[in-house]
């Protein structure tokens, strides 16, 4: 909290704050930007305007909000679930549109934790705005968790999934594959697939599986309803949305895909990375705006994540069946001995149809872009 | 029930059918006998003697109550949980034994399911003993689910227990295993399996790890309280008993053990079956009155068990863990396509310690012995 000051709040305050916080959840995520919310109110204490962000190129909350407000923001107090901006990214800084627009008192929740954005709450107090910061800083803060776990990592999540045999077999020993888990785990994981901006295959996989990576229509979500993780229930999911919401198609590898690859045919966008570096692969797709990574298969590009630390969760999905023979759903490690063996920790395991899904993170601390560039809101 | 009778039964049968019930769930499994409990009424209708099954060589039920009932059951009512049997093993047919006490009327829950011993009903009613079958033979025919199946397939039930990491690893590539799965896990296998009467483990296991293959002493049970399955809570096994209820410890292979193994220090008594014939095994464990094995690895051991369809039960403790390379935890079961899959269906998932436990049964039927020869109860 280093540019807020925390004073006493009326009961009015708060109200006021969890709207904005309320608001901050029609937010988008995954998306470059954080979830924000806005409500002013003029100075006898009447709400006249509300905003939120709607992601990356639309504008932040605060300004949604004073475009509504036009006049009446003058003289009145803009509760804002996260500290303005100071920065100039696409849009000017918002610390400098509340004052402009007159508002004489501003009450924030979380301060901003990207470095190169922050300092907004000393812009506005040094124009003479009434500052109070911190007020359910906790509940705003849960709003961004991930996104402050992208900027200060510099990359974008990576969930890993895969299906594999109580023995750990991905596919019997001739491949086939299709399938292992059943349509309830295979239906998961088209809803938490739309959950994510970018599905990861390697190459091995694509010309193996000749998989879609696509999300299935009835999960596919509008990019201002997409919201992340394992809350989200899969009936939770909004109408389909426009051909862009579908997660961004991403094949990684040297090897060529034909033209006639599945991957090419479904809607939205492919890209094929061709590269074998990890780092790479995330850098190319923060570029993009890519903040939530979903990585299916092969076992040698997913150990190659492991291997770089690069795996923020994943999901196993788990059948009660046996193969005794088959590809491996975890390529080598490089572990030779018990001591290195990498662990997670569950957070979640639950069956879903037939089959055992355990949701887990890893143990060991993972790593941030191998150079870190703090790119911020736009 | 082709010799039982139902007839209206009084509130007073069935209570006392329930106190029989209750009588038979004191007698032990595993164990070559079923478990059954008898009331004994006199002619008054009052309770003069109570009595259950031991175990194998102690008095079946009947005789245990009829012995502390003495004249007293002259013209009463002997309440069973079981059909009084008519062959002649250990000890005499109880059919005869209650005929020669005089008893004017026998009630029983099940009907007796094997063959060999059935029929105690018909020469009661030829000697003019009033007879009521099937009182509450759903709750009887529960006690005893697990010895009908034995004595259905004619050989001891397998559970199946291994531990892997989440991409099916038993162990490092270089071997170490120790420890894949954390110490709550272990307890959980230590309680399971003083539930079974022999714990199995193949040579391989057993130069390679060196296990004990013993039962915590804190998990001991002594014979008379042995109950069976998961639904035993660790803590609610009895004060440890003799050194006798240890289970058999059984080592499967051709190679030798030597002497100073740590399977030979425990209490209790050790078995060395130079077969890799899996029914051999369990023909061999079956003659010894085993009824419930315990099979713990290797994968080379769990795999012919597997491929013979021997397989009753599995408890599959998954570690959160990767390890990318080492010994799978099940060996080749020949399966060459996903066609050839074997499917089990899952009864319970529980999180034990940091760990995952799946408890599965076969979707196929598993076979009988290779000979089903039904020795019933001695």
């Amino acid at each position: 909290m280093p540019s807020g000051q925390l004073t006493p709040q009326s009961p009015v305050d708060a109200a006021r704050m969890l709207r904005a916080i309320a608001l901050a959840e029609r937010s988008p995520w995954p998306d470059p930007n954080p979830r924000v919310g806005c409500v002013i109110v003029d100075r006898a204490g009447e709400v006249v305007a509300e905003g939120w962000h709607r992601g990356a190129g639309t504008p932040h909350a605060e300004a949604a909000a004073l475009a509504l407000a036009g006049e009446r923001a003058r003289g009145g107090t803009a509760y804002v679930s996260l500290e303005p901006c100071a920065h100039r990214g696409r849009t000017g800084p918002c610390s400098d549109a509340l004052v402009e627009a007159g508002v004489a008192r501003v009450v924030y929740a979380q301060a901003d934790p990207n470095a190169e954005a922050s300092g907004g709450a000393d812009v506005l107090r040094a124009a003479g705005v009434q500052i109070v910061g911190g007020l359910l800083a906790d509940e705003a803060a849960a709003l961004n968790d991930r996104w402050v776990r992208t900027i200060t990592l510099g990359r974008p999540l990576v969930t890993w999934k895969f299906a594999a045999t109580l023995d750990g077999r991905s596919a019997a020993a001739d491949g086939s594959s299709q399938w292992i888990t059943g349509p309830a785990a295979r239906a998961d994981v088209h809803a938490l697939r739309a959950t994510r901006d970018a599905i990861v295959a390697g190459t091995g996989t694509v010309l193996a599986d000749d998989p879609r990576l696509t999300v299935r229509p009835d999960t596919v979500v509008a990019p201002t309803d997409r919201r992340t993780g394992p809350e989200v229930a899969p009936g939770a999911a909004a109408a389909p949305g426009p051909v862009g919401s579908q997660p961004l198609r991403v094949v990684v590898g040297l090897r060529a895909v034909p033209p006639s690859a599945r991957v090419h045919a479904g809607p939205g966008e492919v890209l094929h990375l061709r590269t074998r570096d990890v780092h790479a692969v995330l850098a190319a797709l923060w570029s993009r705006g890519v903040r939530e990574v979903w990585l299916e298969g092969g076992p040698t590009l997913a150990a190659a994540f492991w291997a770089a630390d690069l795996v923020d969760d994943v999901y196993a999905y788990l059948a009660p069946a046996l193969l005794g023979a088959g590809p491996a759903a975890v390529g080598d490690l490089g572990i030779r001995s018990i001591d290195g063996i990498r662990r997670l920790e569950i957070t979640d395991v639950s069956q879903v149809g037939a089959d055992v899904r355990v949701h887990a993170v890893p143990s060991h601390p993972v790593r941030p872009a191998r150079s870190v560039v703090v790119t911020g809101r736009e």
